[in-house]
C-alpha cells in the first residue's frame, strides 16, 4: 500500500467514526426525551485542507464537539523547534478526529478522545510514499518516524466512582492488548504523566491512554489499533452515560463541576499540545477551542 | 542610593498602593450598600520571598485580586532562556502589585494594573549594588539593563465607551508626560502589541500602556513614573467605575460578559508572560490564577 492509499483510508475511518459517535449520541439524547441533534460546520485552511465541527447541546450533553479535519502544509520555524523531526522536514499532512464532551451532570464524567494520522516529509518522500519503515528520521535520542499514529482517550469525572474508572480502562486495555502486549501499560502511564496540571500538582482526571508515534513496522496493525481505540471509546463511554445520567445532583456538585472544569481550561490553554498544534498551525480557532466548558468558575 | 535601598523602596511603595487601593474599592462597595472587604492571605514561596494576596466579592466588584509578591531566586534552566539577560544573570530579585478586577455589571469595563521592579544579577552586583546605571547586560540587540522598572494598566470593557477609553488614556498620557515625553505613544503602541489574541485577530480590551526595561539612567525619575502609574490608575478607574454602576443592564449584556470573559482566559494562560513567569518561578498558583474571572462561558 502506498502512504497515499494510507492516508485515504485513515482519513475515511475518522470520518466514519464520527459518524457512528454523533448517532450514538443523539440516540442518548433521545432517550433522555431531547431532540437536539449535531449541527455541523465545514472550515477550511488557506494554507491546505480543512475540517468539519459537530456540535451539539443538549440535555445530557451540555456541550460535545467532534471535529474531524485533515490538513496539510509547510512547518513554521515556531514549529520546527518544537515537533520533533520538524527541522529536517517542514512538510506535514495530518488526519484525526478530536472529540470532548462536557455533561449536563456534574455525575457523569467529562470526556476526551482523539485519534490521527500524520506523515511528515518533504515532497520526494511525503507524497510519493515511503518505500521501507524503517525509514525514519534520528531526532536527538529518538528515532522519529516519518508517519505514525497517536491519540488516546481519557475520562475526567467529577466525582470518581471506581467501578467507572476500572471498566474505562479494562476497555482501553483490552483495545491495547490485541494489538501489543506492552501497550497499555506503557500508553497509560504516558496519558498519567501528560494529563498532569503541574502548577496545581494534581491529574487532570483518572487518565486513559496517550500514545503517539505509533509507527510499528505493521500499518495494518497501526491502523486496527487506532480504529479499535476509536470503537473502545464508542462502547464504554456510553454505557458511563447511561450508568449515571438519571442521578440527582445537589447545587454543590453542579458547583464543584464548574470548578473542576476550570482546571480543564487551565490544562488546554497552558500545556495542551494539540491546541498549540493548532493555534500555531493557523488551524480553525473555533474548532480547536470547542473543547472548552461551556460553564466555567473560578471562585 | 544603593540597589538595596531602592529595593527597599520600591517595595514599600507596591505595599502602600495596595492598600490606598483596597481602602478605595472597599469606599465604593460601601457607596453601593454592600459591606465586602478584601480578605487577605499571606504566602511565601521555598526558594526565597514571598506575597499577600487580597481578594474582594462584592455587589460592584464580582471578584477582585490585589497581589503583591518580593520574590528572589535563581532561574530555571527553561527560564534563562526565555528571559533576556537571564543566561548571564541567574539570579533575580523581583517586587511588584498585580490588579485584576471582574465586575458584576456588563457595564463596567474590567481592569488590569500590574507595576513592578525587578534586579538581575549574580552575588556581586545583585547584592553589593550596582554602582553604576549604565552597567549593563548585552543581550542580542537589546542591552538588558540589570534592574528596571515594568508594568502597565489596560481597559476590557465589554461594550466600549468613547469617552472612558478617552479618559482613561489621557490620565495614563498626563503620568508618561510628566516623566517622559516619548513614554505614552511608546507604552501605548507596546500594549495594543502584547494585549493581542493571535488566534482571535482581535486585542483583548481598548489597550492602555505597558512598559518594561524603563532604566533610564535617573532611578528617581524611574521610581516617580512607576508611582505615577499607580497613582493615576487609582484616581481614574474609580471615576469609571462610579460612572456606571448605577447603569441598569440585561441578560443579553451578562451573557456577552460572560463570553467576552472567555477571551481574558485564553489571554492570561495563552500568552500573558506574567502569568508563565509566576508558575515557572513556582509562584504561587493560586495568586498567579487570581486573576482568571469567576464566572466564564464558552458557548
Amino acid at each position: 500500500m502506498t502512504l497515499e492509499e494510507q492516508k485515504t483510508l485513515a482519513a475515511a475511518w475518522f470520518k466514519n467514526l464520527r459518524d457512528q459517535i454523533c448517532a450514538e449520541f443523539e440516540k442518548i439524547e433521545a432517550e433522555a426525551g431531547g431532540s437536539d441533534t449535531f449541527k455541523r460546520t465545514l472550515w477550511s485552511r488557506a494554507e491546505g485542507g480543512g475540517g468539519e465541527m459537530s456540535m451539539m447541546k443538549g440535555r445530557v450533553f451540555e456541550k460535545v464537539g467532534v471535529n474531524i479535519s485533515t490538513v496539510h502544509g509547510e512547518f513554521s520555524e515556531t514549529m520546527r523547534k518544537e515537533i520533533p523531526g520538524a527541522t529536517e522536514n517542514s512538510k506535514f499532512w495530518a488526519s484525526g478526529i478530536s472529540l470532548v464532551a462536557h455533561m449536563c451532570s456534574p455525575l457523569v464524567p467529562a470526556v476526551h478522545m482523539n485519534t490521527r494520522f500524520i506523515a511528515l516529509g518533504n515532497e520526494r518522500s511525503a507524497e510519493c510514499g515511503v518505500r521501507n519503515a524503517e525509514e525514519s528520521i534520528s531526532h536527538s535520542a529518538l528515532r522519529i518516524p516519518h508517519f505514525w499514529f497517536g491519540g488516546g482517550a481519557d475520562l475526567t469525572p467529577m466525582f470518581p466512582v471506581e467501578q467507572d474508572t476500572a471498566d474505562f480502562h479494562a476497555a482501553l486495555k483490552a483495545a491495547c492488548d490485541a494489538s501489543d502486549p506492552g501497550y497499555y501499560e506503557k500508553f497509560k502511564k504516558w496519558c498519567d504523566e501528560y494529563f498532569f496540571l503541574k502548577h496545581r500538582n494534581e491529574p487532570r482526571g483518572v487518565g486513559g491512554i496517550f500514545y503517539d508515534y505509533v509507527h510499528s513496522g505493521d500499518w495494518q496493525n497501526d491502523f486496527a489499533f487506532t480504529q479499535n481505540v476509536g470503537k473502545t471509546f464508542l462502547e464504554i463511554y456510553p454505557q458511563l452515560v447511561r450508568r449515571h445520567r438519571a442521578e440527582k445532583w445537589t447545587p454543590e456538585q453542579r458547583e464543584w463541576q464548574l470548578v473542576k472544569r476550570g482546571r480543564y481550561v487551565e490544562f488546554n490553554l497552558l500545556y495542551d499540545r494539540g491546541t498549540k498544534f493548532g493555534l500555531m498551525t493557523g488551524g480553525n480557532t473555533e474548532a480547536i477551542l470547542m473543547s472548552l466548558p461551556p460553564e466555567v468558575r473560578w471562585p
